[in-house]
């Protein structure tokens, strides 16, 4: 029975097609729409639309459908439509006529915004914890490799003298602007969307600020009609956010395409990574590498897919919305596991020391030589085009040499690493502090009394 | 075990990574697999690699493999990798050392090739009968309700006098385009990729001609490497090719969101196609309208997530490959659900004609009373003019006669649609021969002897 | 004369087709290359590589450059190749032989790094500084007619009682949360690139401290290679954090698209606003809310150009990124525009409030009869269903009475439009402060002397 | 003048926003524009709503206006706000009243219809025959370095023997089924819609047959509305239809650029072909490689912004379809410039026989070997295995030996160049003859009598 059936019943065909594998994606929302219940009731309680005995009986049925659900034995059905109505008919069921109460002073909209904001603060708190230790891995593959040469390139080309340390450590120092934009992404969902109804509030007095505190909220999200506009703003920030982590993974997996190539050699990862071919005897193709590749353009596709949706769309709630959650869900799952597997990738990757060394040729130190000519007084044009014309005579110079030159900050002598590492330790402080904050205010809430 | 696994364990973390959720897409492909490989059975039987005996002990394993699937009995799960291992491992495990002869000649980047073209071959035709049947039902509901007047639109605002058979009509007619795009997208699909290998051939003479002709392809796609160069581009022509048709039907979904109103009210369906508000007693949401709006912009994602991950890929089979069957299967699904849902619509849809009627106000005829100043010799732009200036004073004409008028053609007053149906019911003829040959052929395959 | 040019004349369709419009592009950058180069020159008298009457000479000629483009008498050519091969060339050309001097210690990747970067934070501080203007008039339109009632929409169809106040004052709240994406966005072009090189930095102590706080940057922008590699993904993020004021804008457009129709007739708009069409002399079609639809899907579409143009791409320099400076400019521009059109609109705006009170009827008031049975005793669902029965009967309430009986935040009856107010002027006056620092140290750095 | 003003000045800011920079994309569309009108009038005679005397006054004007186009004297301001405003109020000034009947039974909808049909088709038969030259230049490398063994690569990882005729085959192969889609693109634009009027056709009996006839088009685009609404429809269908070309180039630079490093040195372009770097005198770069690269997708984002556009517009004209003229016209230019530097690369392109021979490492044979047990007698996967077990001992065949072996259709050893030729030349001479009667018709179309 639908919450909103009346006397005819739905075309078959129609309903397939509009709740399609919603009823699906909303398993994972169970908990988090069982905790925006309890803090709807507590308000309810606080201004005297629930009795102290209504609110237990309830909180309690919320707390049991919780504990199924971590036993996988709360499942929607197709006949279910979704979360939301699966909880209240099982409610009813359980508790008799005291459920039909809790619906009050709500709206679907409003249950499925909440229950999206927690799943989503929640889920993307361990993203950014996960990006952070990528991003010391990287680090610490920099540390650990710092003046190991490696040809650097520019238009795929060898242009100079370049460093493992450099390398490594340009991924690692990126995650921390990344961080910037997810942190701004965050801060949207830090906001609480209850009390919002279907857009238009409530013909009630609603302690919003309570059950915002409740839910571990830093704020009211004030509006009711812009609390419900934001959906699908919100969905394309917070993955939006993560395209720069996303960008960063697949720039990785493309220099390692090229670099382990047995034309290139530079570096070396564990057989077991590699998948064989069916017909060719000899292959180890890095077939996760390119997966890579092809995962972060999906996960491009996905945040053009809810921009695609909620743009042209007009105020108040649309069903449209429905849409983006598959996309918004998928894009979490697929950031989250591209960390992961780049993760896994730095921790397990060895150098081929003599192979880099060996491709830093001669030519890359071109620049050096007209830099040499510069400090003997000639102007640089002028040096630029006396070494252009005797290319072939530029012997190779002593590497570590011209490393340690690149003195000035993030230059290859001068990489600033242990500055590095302790911005990097500051930042995960303050995400591991935000996780604890967020489990002890909600751990507050299943309190079972 | 895998096709090529050796002595070493795949690591369990990359291989999920890789693997994804494509062991479950395959099971829609087990059928076209096996149909591939009793063709190139045939073909190894013909060039002396088989002996009759073994081709018959195959193709029995085989036509039982198809068998079992059909009853939904033969499911591939997380460790069997793929469908082709799947296959050719359970046939090893039934028939013994024949078994390991299958795959000689192949590869698995021509038996997925192949497999697909031949899955997409099937639900490409069902899908154009689809179509075909929805520009029957424009058609009928243009010759239903031909005369019955309607404001034209420019700009959503009202402009000028015109009826629903041309409104309709539009739609109808615009699915003969549409399937022009389409046939050729099938043309591209209609080449036998079967022989072409990993990309680069196979040291034996296989006869290509013959496979091709038993699979019911119209010819043999000749290049081995482009034959693997093109399946991103195949998949994006195929997909693309139906955009014509989704935009269509986003089209009409936004006109019924429109035209739904009650502030027009031109038209009716059946409330059992809306859904209501959990919160709001009286709502009737016409969420099925929205779901065609939101799911037109999913598809062009899906298309855009092909383009993206096969753009900028090198020649030759690259593992990305493998990121395009989800978009490619569920573009597929949901241009077909599409069409559906539209005849579903279309076929309930009422006119109000008094609603209709109301709304042609006399404004909307300002045109026609500067042409009828034209007809009394007046340059249209000084009648364009004069109008302009007393636009108050417009009157309703006689609508009928205005919409007769327009009796060039395709105006509301000769809107060809005698031509029109017979110009659809022989495109549908062809389809329909089309899906027979297809049928036949394949049916000849699957003989059991 | 290219600065690479050596003894062979490029092939001139190859080099028409990879300049392409870059020359055009840079006219906009003229200013901020001189600047970059200003402090740049600065640095190297600071380590000695020039002496303070080259550094003033050199100084000088990039003061007469800036003042020539200021006059627009600084045009870049084709043969020009780029802006900051001309200003080296016209550098050379003036001074003579200490112009040669000029690009010691850089490289043209470094230099349009930095002076994208300036360029960037100067048009996004007048972009953000518009917005918030933006957010100001919709405040200002909400205070205005804050109890004008309005029937709420979800589905588009009517849902509740709503008012002007409510649904202007969520384009205004939104507005704030847009600008905590775009702050972030800011925050990445705060650090400065200068002295990174072509990726891969300088054999020289180059004070890289000095040139970023001459330049108005926060802090510098450490490793070289990520300077290099972050070009498309900042560009990205900073296009992105704007798609939050676009979504804003087209959702605005809608709105009104719909809400100017005749058949709603809630607003009006003034004439001079409408473009006619050549042949109906009665229209006037409200084209510029079509151009802001249209144009916010360009604007997604410049966003998806760099991030497709930027994603599988290796480290380092790579020509790539020339191709991301069109979008990216454009896409600022368009964003701009899109917020002064979206300003005049609503500053220009006026309500048709009888229109909009007879557009609330009955049905709207349903749930606010459920609740009143709620508050009676009887359990919601039960009272939903009852009025559901009796739909028919629900009689308009007063209006002005349901408006206020949403009494929570953000309802309708305590929207807190005087806390944004605040909020917002806050936020204005710091991003005011962001300015004037910006241009006092600008001008600090060209001071001749 | 605009054709619809009245007794109002538009807003100067709204008009600036709205127009844009369509008057400067008009340019292009003068003749064509000139062209469609010459075509009206002949129907307006017809029909006698001209007179003899007026038509041939009307025609001389605009042949003159082509006449001044071609010598770019016709040049369209801001004020004039487009194209066809701009003919008739030349018309008027230098005809007088005449020229104020030429809009009779027009509108500019109708207008601009026409005079993009004509401008692409014009456009794209010039494409078309770009494609097909490419098509023979890659057949000619084919040709000419038939057998000059290279190592195939799958997943980028040398797989098996290959030879530069496969790869340079597989892209020669590939146009011809660019051409299926891209023809059936062009089908769409060969019908007229010129008599649609702003959607709903003209109260007049307009001969639809005759004008389209004239302008050259193989039939009339019956359904008015569906005219107008097929617009967007048709600029991404044809669009898309060279996403097969951009595609194929995209690939090719993506080879040649790992091709041309120096770890591999597989081929040689001219020396004039690559840019230098502004700071490293050594540097060659293969920069119109990489802008092949970023502008394919350039091309891919141009696609899905006319997509984004045009998908959930309501029926009949929206302003909206006039920002698809930018990217259309753009894209067209974009496909056709990728086709001409494309061909100037492989009529330039070198192979490096030694490079080429010296990387088909023995490893490449192991398929071979196996297969050469298979001869024997052992079952596929068993040889499989066994040579897995042996690789480092499989020693390299006579490379020439196995691509002979490779002698089924499509094979390095069987080709098929001889056919592929002869298909490509009569597709070739097809495309010419379309474009001879094109010529033809418009030729007769400007007759001066």
């Amino acid at each position: 029975m639908k919450l909103w059936q009346k006397d005819y019943t739905p075309n078959k065909r129609i309903e397939t097609f509009v709740v399609g594998k919603d009823y699906l994606l909303d398993q994972s929302l169970v908990r988090f729409d069982c905790l925006g219940s309890i803090a709807h009731i507590k308000g309810l309680l606080d201004i005297g639309i629930l009795t102290q005995d209504e609110f237990c009986t309830l909180k309690k049925g919320l707390l049991e459908i919780i504990e199924l659900d971590t036993e996988g034995r709360f499942i929607i059905q197709f006949n279910d439509e979704d979360v939301h109505t699966k909880i209240e008919n099982h409610l009813v069921e359980k508790l008799g006529d005291v459920a039909k109460k809790i619906h009050t002073g709500r709206s679907r909209n409003d249950q499925v915004l909440t229950a999206i904001r927690l799943y989503a603060k929640e889920r993307f708190l361990a993203i950014e914890e996960k990006a952070i230790s990528l991003s010391l891995s990287f680090l610490t593959f920099a540390e650990k490799y710092l003046m190991i040469p490696m040809p650097g390139r520019t238009h795929l080309q060898k242009a100079m003298p370049s460093s493992l340390g450099l390398w490594a450590g340009a991924f690692s120092e990126s995650t921390l602007d990344n961080l910037i934009i997810m942190d701004a992404g965050y801060e949207l969902y830090d906001q609480s969307p209850l009390g919002s109804g279907a857009s238009y509030g409530i013909p009630l007095p609603l302690n919003r600020e309570l059950t915002a505190e409740l839910l571990s909220f830093s704020k009211v999200q004030r509006n009711t009609l812009y609390a419900n506009n934001s959906r699908g703003k919100f969905e394309v920030s917070l993955l939006m956010s993560l395209l720069g982590v996303t960008f960063d993974i697949s720039k990785f997996s493309n220099d390692l395409i090229l670099f382990l190539l047995p034309e290139f050699n530079y570096f070396e990862l564990p057989e077991e990574f590699f998948l064989g071919s069916s017909i060719m005897p000899q292959k180890k193709n890095p077939s996760f590498l390119e997966m890579i590749r092809a995962k972060s353009n999906t996960f491009i596709s996905l945040v053009f897919q809810i921009v695609s949706i909620v743009n042209n769309l007009p105020s108040g709630y649309n069903q449209d919305f429905q849409e983006t959650k598959e996309p918004f869900i998928k894009g979490l799952d697929m950031a989250e596991e591209l960390i992961e597997i780049a993760s896994l990738i730095i921790e397990n990757l060895k150098p081929n020391e003599a192979s880099l060394r060996k491709a830093c040729t001669p030519e890359i130190f071109a620049q050096d030589k007209a830099i040499e000519l510069v400090k003997e007084g000639m102007p640089f044009r002028e040096a630029y085009k006396k070494i252009a014309k005797e290319i072939d005579k530029v012997k190779t110079s002593e590497i570590e040499e011209a490393l340690k030159k690149r003195s000035h900050i993030g230059g290859t002598g001068n990489l600033g690493l242990p500055i590095l590492r302790e911005e990097i330790l500051n930042k995960q402080k303050e995400i591991v502090q935000r996780k604890e904050n967020w489990k002890k205010r909600l751990s507050k809430l299943i309190i079972p009394k």
